[in-house]
C-alpha cells in the first residue's frame, strides 16, 4: 500500500515529465521547420511588394483577400471560406500637403513645407485648402485654457511620446486620444483644421497616420499628422513667439460602406471538431506603406502556424481557424462580424491568439483569461524559454480577438519586442525591408508552440 | 512573546518589501535619466563617426584611449587611469581582393570578383597574390577525406550557420573553429591559401573578418572571408563540377607588439573602498567598420552606468571601476593585464559585469557565479521585469571579465537580443546607423540596476 501510494503520488509527475519531453521535441521540430523554410519570407514579400498598402475598400484589399485564400490553401488548410462584412471605405483622395508662412528675424516672409499625412477617416480640405493662423497646444488642459483663442485657427497638438515609459505601447496609448478626438475637441471651440505631432518616438520626418473619430454633433474639420523634424521647426518658431500661418490641403472622404471579407482557413479537429481555436492577424493596412509590420507579419505568422502543423503532420484535436481579419485599422468590422457569427451559431471558441504588434523578436504573450487558465498556461513556460517567448503577462490580447470576449473566450496576443514598433507604425517606413525575417519566424515558432499546447491539452 | 515571535518572523519580509520598493523607485530614476539623456547618443556618435574602427596599435586606438579618458571624466569619475599593456599589432596593409576564373557552359573564360576581407592576424599574399585552383570543403571531416588533394590548392571552407540554433551565438561558436584554425589545418596538407564563408547568417555580400590563430609549426598561409552572395556563386560552380581557379591578394602583417592601455574610471567606495566592482566593454574594434555594436555600445553603456550613478548622486559603498578594455579582438591582452595586476596587488574583486554582445534590446544577463550567489541575484529578478532584463541565465560572462575568474570573481554579461548580431559582427555594416539608441540605453538601464543592487547589498 505504501508503495502504491507513493506511485500514485509520483505518477502524475512522471507523466508530466514525459509529456514535457515530447512537447519539447515537437516544438523543436516546429522551430527547425519554420526557421529553415522560405515560405514566410515569400508570403511577406508578395503581400508587401506585389500588393502593398491595402486599406479597407481599396483594390489592394481585394487582391489581398484573393492572395490570402491561395496562401491558406497552399499552407494546407482543409477548407478556406470568405466571411462577408461591410467595412468603412475611406479614401485619401489625393496628395496631402501643407506649408507654413512666417516672417524671419529680418522681417522677410518665409515659406516652409511640412511633411504631412491626413488622418484616416478625416474629411478633406478640398483643393482650395484651409488657411489660417496656427496655434500650438501641449495637451487638452492647454486646449481648454486657450479655448477662446481657437476660433478660425488651425490647432497644432504637440504631445510628445513619453520616452521614459519602457513599453512603447504605453506611451502610444497615453497619446492616441489626441489623434482620436483631438480634431473634434478643437472644432468645438471653432478651430478650422487640426495638425498634430505624429504618434512616434523616432526622429526623422515621416508622418504617421491612423484613425480619427469625429464627434457627430460637432463640425468636422480636416486633420493631419506631421513628422518630428517639422515639429522641431514649428517649436523653434513658437518658442520665439513668431506668428505662423498654415495652409493645409487634404482630400480625404468617406464613401459608402463596402463589402470585405475575413479570410478563414480551417483545420478540422479530430476529437472535438465543434471546439474552435482561432489564430489571426489583420489583412488590411494603412495606405502610405506596405503594411509590413502592421500587420503583414501577423498575417504571415498565422499562415505559418498552419503550414508548420501540416508539414509536421500534426492532427489537431480541436478545429483551428486561421483568420485573416478584415478592417482592423478603421473599424474592426471583420472582427465584429467573426464574433457575431460565432455567437449567432452558438460556436464554442475555446481559445484565440492574435499577432498584431509587429514582426520583431518575440518576448512572450499577453493573456486575457481566468486565473485558473493562467495557472495552467504558466506551467508551459519552460517550453518557451529556448525560443525567447517565455514572458507571460496578463493583459489585452488584441483588437480583433478581443471581440470574442463576448463569448468568454480565453485569449492571447503575441508580444514582440516593442522598442522600435512606433518608428514605422502607420508610416511610409512600414515596408518589407524593415521586417527582420528571422525575428518574424521566431514569433511564429512561439505562436505555433502555444497553439499546439492549447490544442493538445485544452485549457479546462 | 507570541507577538514578538511573529514580528521577528515578519520583520525581514517587511524590510525586504520596503527595500524592494526603494530599489524599484531608484531603478525607475535610473531608467528615466538614461532614456531622457543624449549622453550615450553623443558618445557613441563620436566614437564611431569621429574615431571609427580602432584596431590595437592603430592611430584610432590611441585617439579612442584619449577620448575614453575624457568621456569617463565628463561622466563624473573620481579619477581616470591608464593601465599599460603590450598588444599585438596587426595591420591589414592594403586593399584585400580576390577573383575567380572559370569556363562557362560555352567554354568561354569568365572572371568574377569576390568581396573579401583578410582574416585578422593573417599573413598577406603580397602584391603578386596567390593563384591556384580552388577546392571546396564542407567541414573538417571533409577536409580529412580530401587531404591528398589539397597540395598547392586554395581551400574554400563552406560551413553555413546553423539557422535552427535559436541563440545565434551557439551557431557562431559551432563554426568559429574554422576561422580560428582552418588555415593551419589546410596548410598542414599543403594548401597555399584559405578562403571561407563568412561567419554570418545574413544574406548580402559583406565579408566578416575576425581572429585567426596559426599553429606555429605549420606553414602560414593567407586567409580571407567572403560574403554570402559570393559563396552562392561558388556553390553554383562547384555543384556543376566546374573547375575554379582563384587569385587572392592580401597584405596583412604582424608588426612587433606595441603599447596600449586599459582606460579605468573609478568611483571610490564609501564603506568598502578596497572591494572592487568592475563594469566594462572593449575599446578596440576591427578595422573595416566603426565598431559600433562591437563594442562601441558596451563602452558607451559602461560610461553611462557611471554617468547615471553620479547624476543621481548615488554614493557607492564599494569602489566601482569602469573599464574600457584594450585589445579584446585579437589578444585580450588588456583583460589579462587587468586581472594580473589585480592578482599581484591582492585586490578584492567582488563582481564584474561586461557588455560585449551588441547594443540590441536587452533580455537579461549570463551569470558565472556560485549557486548561492545566483540564488541571491534571482531574488532581484522582479526589479528587472519592467526593463525587459529579467532573463537570468547561467553561463559565460564575457571574454574580458572572464580573466577575473582567476580571482574567483562572480561575474555577469549583458545579454541583448542576439538574433541580428551576426549580421554586422566584424563586417563593414557595424556602424552607428545599425545601433538603435533606445535599445542600447535600455541595456545600460539594466546594467546600472544590477551594479546598484550588487553595490547596495553585496553578494555574500
Amino acid at each position: 500500500m505504501k508503495n502504491f501510494f507513493l506511485a500514485a503520488l509520483l505518477f502524475p509527475v512522471i507523466i508530466s515529465a514525459q509529456n514535457m519531453n515530447d512537447d519539447s521535441l515537437f516544438i523543436h521540430k516546429i522551430a527547425a521547420d519554420i526557421l529553415s523554410s522560405n515560405a514566410s519570407y515569400n508570403n511577406l514579400h508578395y503581400l508587401t511588394k506585389n500588393i502593398g498598402g491595402r486599406l479597407s475598400g481599396s483594390p489592394q484589399m481585394y487582391r489581398a483577400e484573393q492572395w490570402g485564400i491561395n496562401a491558406l490553401k497552399e499552407a494546407g488548410a482543409d477548407n478556406v471560406t470568405m466571411q462577408q462584412c461591410m467595412v468603412p471605405h475611406w479614401v485619401r483622395g489625393g496628395q496631402d500637403k501643407a506649408f507654413i508662412v512666417y516672417n524671419d528675424e529680418k522681417g522677410k516672409q518665409q515659406k516652409y513645407w511640412l511633411n504631412i499625412l491626413a488622418l484616416g477617416n478625416s474629411i478633406g480640405s478640398g483643393a482650395n485648402g484651409v488657411q489660417a493662423s496656427l496655434i500650438r497646444v501641449n495637451n487638452f488642459d492647454d486646449l481648454e485654457a486657450k479655448k477662446n483663442e481657437l476660433k478660425g485657427k488651425i490647432i497644432f497638438y504637440n504631445v510628445p511620446f513619453d520616452d521614459t515609459l519602457i513599453n512603447t505601447f504605453n506611451a502610444y496609448e497615453k497619446n492616441v486620444v489626441y489623434r482620436g478626438i483631438g480634431a473634434s475637441r478643437a472644432a468645438k471651440y471653432g478651430a478650422v483644421a487640426m495638425m498634430m505631432r505624429s504618434m512616434t518616438n523616432t526622429p526623422g520626418n515621416y508622418p504617421h497616420t491612423g484613425s480619427l473619430h469625429y464627434t457627430d454633433s460637432i463640425n468636422k474639420i480636416p486633420a493631419a499628422a506631421m513628422g518630428l523634424y517639422d515639429v522641431q521647426k514649428l517649436d523653434s518658431l513658437f518658442d520665439n513667439n513668431i506668428t505662423v500661418t498654415a495652409s493645409l490641403f487634404t482630400y480625404g472622404m468617406m464613401l459608402p460602406d463596402t463589402i470585405a471579407h475575413n479570410i478563414i482557413g480551417e483545420l478540422k479537429g479530430s476529437e472535438h471538431p465543434e471546439q474552435i481555436i482561432t489564430v489571426g492577424g489583420h489583412l488590411d493596412s494603412w495606405d502610405p506603406a506596405e503594411g509590413a509590420n502592421d500587420d503583414g507579419t501577423g498575417v504571415v505568422q498565422t499562415i505559418e502556424v498552419l503550414r508548420v502543423l501540416k508539414a509536421l503532420n500534426y492532427q489537431p484535436k480541436h478545429t483551428i481557424q486561421f483568420v485573416l481579419f478584415a478592417n482592423e485599422e478603421n473599424g474592426t468590422r471583420g472582427a465584429k462580424k467573426y464574433a457575431e457569427e460565432a455567437k449567432k451559431n452558438n460556436e464554442q471558441h475555446i481559445f484565440a491568439l492574435e499577432s498584431d504588434a509587429g514582426g520583431f523578436t518575440p518576448r512572450g504573450f499577453s493573456f486575457d483569461c481566468s486565473d485558473t487558465i493562467m495557472q495552467k498556461i504558466n506551467a508551459w513556460k519552460p517550453l518557451f524559454i529556448p525560443y525567447y517567448g517565455e514572458r507571460f503577462e496578463r493583459g489585452e490580447a488584441g483588437a480583433d480577438v478581443g471581440y470574442l470576449k463576448g463569448l468568454n473566450t480565453p485569449q492571447a496576443g503575441l508580444n514582440p519586442d516593442n522598442q522600435r514598433y512606433f518608428y514605422i507604425h502607420h508610416a511610409a517606413t512600414d515596408v518589407f525591408e524593415n521586417v527582420d525575417i528571422r525575428e518574424m519566424k521566431l514569433g511564429a515558432v512561439n505562436m505555433a508552440a502555444l497553439i499546439y499546447l492549447v490544442d493538445k491539452y485544452g485549457l479546462q
